[in-house]
């Protein structure tokens, strides 16, 4: 057995971080099952989480702890963590408050690939990101 | 409007692989909306993926294609291809055969965290892997 799959050791033992520190996390609807996007964890991010049961990231762009929600007001509370095989890759259960994407829709996997690999929309657009994060010049 | 937004690029001019050439793809239930895994693709694995409309992943551990199913006959037949914002992660709406982990569960997000940090199991036990993947010495 894989050390991974060990069920005698802690949750925080068995998460394995990637060589720049950092876990994948899917963040799904604990109601509906809409996955609604993919995001990055450090250690501190993880404890945070696990904390204040409210998802927070580490953003690879800004290079900072992101509290989901703190400029937009679209938060995650967290209701259930999940583990896969091999420890590298988590999946939180959340109630989303209103869109989880920065583009403003609903799920950030709002475009579906089309037969003639095109894409087009699937999801709904749930707030105006100019008026949430205000208009980039 | 970041680039990787752009709704004229085709699918795959809108991918970012990252630096290993790899994108990562979480892959769900069609119909009950249950993630069962998540693995990576490099270019050639989305493209037989596309083609074959069977997940087909680029083996981190192996360093090989590795079309799923393909030893243990759990393959995954995909219904949908989805993508982020960022365009840097897929969702995949597939059927699956059988169990998708390789431990024998549905789902490789077996283990659920409890209030104390410890673990415990969530999901159904599909198959005994040492019999479909021979039992290692």
């Amino acid at each position: 057995m894989d050390d991974n799959q060990d069920m005698n050791k802690s949750f925080l033992e068995t998460v394995k971080f990637d060589e720049k520190g950092l876990v994948p996390a899917i963040v799904q609807d604990h109601e509906t099952g809409k996955v609604l996007m993919m995001a990055w964890m450090n250690r501190e991010s993880l404890q945070m989480t696990l904390e204040k049961k409210r998802a927070c990231y580490w953003s690879r762009s800004r290079k900072e702890l992101w509290l989901k929600g703190e400029s937009s007001g679209n938060m995650q509370v967290v209701r259930d963590i999940l583990i896969d095989c091999d420890g590298d890759t988590l999946l939180l259960k959340v109630s989303q408050t209103g869109g989880a994407c920065h583009v403003g829709y609903h799920s950030c996997f709002y475009r579906k690939v089309t037969e003639n690999l095109t894409m087009e929309i699937c999801d709904t657009l749930m707030f105006n990101p100019d008026e949430v994060y205000g208009k980039k010049s």
